[in-house]
């Protein structure tokens, strides 16, 4: 019996056996195992990632990184900058929290100095050459900082050199109609006058590119109170350090020319040995000498010129008249007669300046890049421009960073961090990186994302990425309450005064905005290098197309008249509709996680390469670096598509048969664009 | 017993069941099982298709397709070229031997015809007016195609309208230096006189533009019996029909267009409502009318004519002396004192033109294309140009046509097919398309195939492709030994006389030399369709590079006088082949089968796009659509970059230190480009 038992187990074993051999290998799982690389390659974004990023983003770290990068001033290419470059290179080196590599990249760019020797000067002569008024050289020291020896006189970079004396006007805002009003309506002579502007209605170099055709020799210009300190004026309780109000003596200093990028080098990396077009060719800078100076002493100028009053919202917040100067000021002053004159001795210099470079490798998309960048370089101490940027792009790399050197994490695509060089001086460092690496960048860049300025926002490095690489890019800043002041932007803004101090006190204490905006760019930059599918909308596109179109639709009736239909237009913009609301459908009916990998990229593709889609090359010859026929810069105030806006003012101006012309090649450029974009939405073949 | 039995058999199966069930489940086969796209999306070429392909191509079935095509003319835009329309849309339409889908496309385009009421004429006319020599205004018919009332009467499109009268002179091929000699050399002034000139040598439009700022008022032009007949003359029983020669009365008609595309719509696809800049700003056309004759013609005006003896290697083989014109005839000729007058009635118009285009379907990459194309237009009957192209492109989609009819058959990537319209005015057809889809052709092409004349291939719709585009490109043409014949291209070409009974009798009797064309661009496109590796070998480019750089070290040491370095692009070509080298290194140690995908499009990508890193829209700001720096055109005959070439022969012409600036400006173009491409080359991260 136990024989016999022991047969019917071994019977039984050997039946199960049998069994188990069969299940395993004669019935089929429907196909061979899956390789490794299926889930990775299937696999979305991690929310609980996400979180614990979110969590992890500590504001007393953003803290010490603006203490550690506002320690001195640190200008393009000075020893302070240098100083920055190493710091980066070693938080991004660091083997516990730094990135996969880091390194720097240097080019040669021609930036603009004042004189090390000679200082720029700002005075009012007598008829017999006694100097009756100096203007300020330096910032008023308020705290240690302003006395460093490494802040730089306030200058206009880029203005040329040159000893231009005259009489005074005051041209308001420097713009076009600003001087035709003084030239034409109030019929003064401007030869050989010396104007005084505001900061505000034109750009920096404009003001000065203005002035000379109408004989104007030399330009001051200043930040009234008006536009930047909400009328405050008084430093013995009104302006920093008792509030963020600009003091008196404080100077915006500034690029003063209209194009992006390296100068001497349009659309070529500026390296050591490549071609540079001389000085001379050199367009978009001031042809006349230009000068910053500080309200206390613009006031000490304004309120002494003579001249009829000045139309009324030409007023600032001095407590005086402003009048337009007769040329010159008024009898009752002690200048009367005489002349202000400017002593420039700025120099155009090449030097080596650093982009720092870091990189953490995608897992399954390696050939995807997802940039995120912010320049280095201030023009004094920089606490909010830029280092408020780079303290959080800083803070976002050490939480990153430690989760890939623990081998906890890694994107699905790359990333990508850049710390440019000599954004001052004319976006030059991300400006030449993308003329480097152009072929690259365009074809595998999803997106640039961009936090300088983490308060009040302004013209940063994005240009390039957008306008010449038409790459989908984003500038995150935390932003005011506009009703609370009207400030055009932070009022320390390229002074000696934007400080470590200046930051705590006034701007963040307690860095909680610094951490909210590291939170909320961390959070797109995971999103755009892990999710699956790359989070772009692009029926937001269709929308913008659409209110353009709208617009545009209003000249249509004048256009009629000229023979020019907007018809092609509009069914351009329908199309891009139709297309991008299909692409939307195929997406929302797709289960993305089960498709072929190619299929998602595919789609991501399509996504991805939208933007350089209404990339143009030749739309706008005369505008450097602008090839986006969407985004490009206009002169016209309609808010519709540049090329056509500008062209459109040009003609209804002119009337001219051509002028006309050049509104039918706009919008044959713009709905041949919009088209092509269209092409690139829909169905593959 | 039996129950017991029973009980032990349930016992029995039970286990047995429990055993298949653990072992389907519970034992792991190392993961879940694989999607069904991961064997599609990792399958390779199929040698056995490709056999099967090239058995299955069929001589006779192309002959039938030759005599079809050619039954009639069809010049772009004529009743013909609809006809051609009509057949290809039926063709590739077909339900069992056709594409997956097929279509027209229609742009409004440029053209230039002679008047239908006023032929074009050239005569000699007497002092007292009276008409001593008429040239012959159609050819002569030696079977009934030439008599079809469609052939179009040799003219010279785009030569302006106009009736020029003057004293003859022979001016060789037309090339600067051939009116340079007259007119310094000879010291004759060519104010006022009628060129005549032999094809070759220079472009068509070339030799009325380069005749113009001499004064030269006319310009005929005409095939040399040396160039093109091994110098054979006689239709007796020499020329076609008696061989393949050309008879006397033959010409050769032509665009006489310096750019490709659209004359009037410049980077925008010509479509009704698209802007289109006046006639008068096209360039590159004749300022001054110009008509092409045949020999016979030329030979009784040639012969005639006065003045000293043409240098010997102006001579071609009439059995006269060619002498250089007085200018005009000899004393002892009828002629004496008489003038040549030309009267072209040719008229610009605006016409619809066509492409046809086919597609099938990729399964695995149907964003990546495979673009197949040849024109459609002839001028009379074309039967080499393009007809013999078209044959082979209809016999291949034949073949595949089927087997995807079938289903038996569907290729890794799209294949698009293209029958272009209005090639011969200028590859206008394919140009424009090119300019509509650009976007997505630029991200998507993978390569253009080319097959035009099957033999003795000539410049054609490729063009826009590489030169525009940056599109790896193909032209593929059976060729003759050229030991045998001195002919430029084959006898016939732009004549009357190239017909289906030509090419049948003396190109390609049994069309066994059509067949093998069909059967290698046939295999061309299915390698590159269906390769799971892009079959580009990036090191063949690089010697490309290495082969231009040994050639432009030349300028080495004159460039290093005026300050300029060669090594930044010695640096960059090696770059180039490092980045080439390791790429082939890395596919060689890579079982791409086994990959994952997205690693296999990852070195698809970057293969596919090494192209377009060559491309600079702004480094040629003179030459239309020419925008990639290694083969664009050029005017130096030293084999190196363009740009540089040029550049370098101005400079040492002129030793102006702006020309050597542009020398250095071409250096850094070129170098840029091949980092870029080395860059693309490269690690992609």
């Amino acid at each position: 019996m136990l024989m016999k038992l022991l047969l019917y187990g071994l019977l039984g074993a050997g039946i199960f056996i049998v069994g188990i051999l069969l299940g395993h290998f004669a019935i089929e799982k429907g196909g061979p195992p899956a390789p490794e690389w299926v889930e990775d390659v299937s696999r979305d974004v991690d929310e609980g990632l996400i979180e614990r990023f979110i969590k992890e983003v500590d504001n007393i770290e953003i803290q010490e990184n603006l203490r550690m990068l506002t320690s001195v001033p640190h200008m393009a290419t000075t020893e302070g900058d240098e100083q920055t470059v190493q710091y980066m290179l070693k938080r991004w080196g660091d083997p516990e929290s730094g990135l996969d590599d880091a390194w720097r990249e240097e080019y040669k760019v021609y930036l603009s100095f004042p004189s090390s020797i000679l200082p720029n000067k700002v005075t009012v002569v007598s008829p017999s050459n006694a100097v009756l008024f100096t203007a300020r050289e330096k910032e008023l020291a308020y705290e240690p900082d302003q006395a460093h020896p490494d802040v730089v006189q306030p200058y206009a970079a880029y203005s040329p050199p040159g000893h231009p004396k005259g009489k005074l006007i005051y041209a308001n805002q420097g713009k076009v109609s600003d001087y035709e009003y003084l030239n034409t309506t109030m019929d003064i002579d401007l030869n050989g006058t010396i104007a005084i502007v505001r900061y505000g209605g034109a750009g920096r170099a404009a003001k000065a590119i203005n002035a000379f055709p109408f004989g104007v020799i030399g330009v001051l210009v200043y930040t009234d109170p008006l536009d930047i300190n909400d009328g405050r004026m008084s430093d013995a309780n009104e302006t920093y350090p008792h509030s963020w109000y600009l003091p008196p003596s404080g100077v915006e200093r500034g690029s003063f020319g209209s194009q992006f990028g390296d100068m001497r080098t349009p659309y070529l990396a500026a390296k050591e040995h490549t071609y540079r077009i001389p000085e001379s060719d050199i367009r978009g800078i001031p042809p006349i000498p230009i000068q910053p100076i500080g309200f206390e002493d613009a006031y000490a100028l304004i309120c002494e010129l003579g001249g009829q009053a000045a139309p009324a919202d030409w007023h600032g917040a001095f407590n005086c008249s402003y009048t337009i100067g007769g040329p010159g000021f008024n009898s009752a002053s002690l200048y009367h007669n005489s002349d202000v004159k400017l002593d420039i001795y700025n120099k155009g210099e090449l030097k080596n300046s650093s982009n720092v470079m870091g990189v953490i490798r995608g897992s399954v998309e390696p050939d995807r890049y997802i940039i995120y960048g912010n320049h280095r370089d201030s023009w004094v101490h920089g606490a909010i421009d830029p280092s408020s940027g780079t303290s959080v792009m800083l803070e976002i790399t050490r939480v990153l960073g430690r989760m890939v050197k623990k081998g906890e994490w890694r994107p699905r695509r790359s990333i990508i961090f850049g710390s440019w060089g000599a954004e001052e001086f004319g976006l030059i460092g991300s400006t030449e990186y993308t003329e480097e690496y152009y072929s690259k960048l365009r074809e595998r860049t999803v997106a640039y994302i961009n936090v300088d300025i983490s308060v009040f926002g302004a013209g940063s490095d994005y240009a390039a990425f957008i306008h010449f690489l038409g790459i989908t890019s984003m500038d995150i800043a935390y932003t005011y309450d506009r009703s609370k002041t009207k400030a055009r932007i932070y009022p320390a803004y390229h002074t000696a005064y934007d400080t470590f101090n200046y930051a705590s006190q006034y701007i963040d204490p307690g860095f909680t905005s610094h951490q909210t905006v590291a939170r909320t760019a961390g959070n797109v930059l995971l999103r755009l290098a892990d999710s699956l599918l790359v989070p772009f909308n692009c029926s937001d596109y269709a929308e913008s197309l659409e209110q353009y179109l709208q617009t545009s639709l209003n000249f249509s009736s004048k256009l009629a008249d000229k023979g020019i239909s907007m018809e092609p237009l509009k069914n351009a913009v329908a199309k891009f509709r139709t297309a991008a609301t299909s692409l939307n459908k195929m997406i929302r009916d797709s289960t993305l996680t089960k498709e072929t990998p190619l299929k998602v990229r595919r789609i991501n593709d399509q996504l991805m390469l939208l933007e350089r889609a209404f990339l143009d090359p030749l739309a706008f010859p005369e505008k450097y670096g602008y090839r986006h026929v969407i985004w490009a810069s206009k002169s016209s105030p309609v808010p519709t598509f540049p090329g056509l806006a500008d062209a459109f003012a040009r003609a209804q101006e002119s009337n001219l048969s051509t002028d006309w012309s050049q509104v039918h090649k706009h919008l044959s450029i713009i709905t041949q664009a919009i088209e092509g974009a269209a092409h690139t939405l829909g169905d593959v073949i």
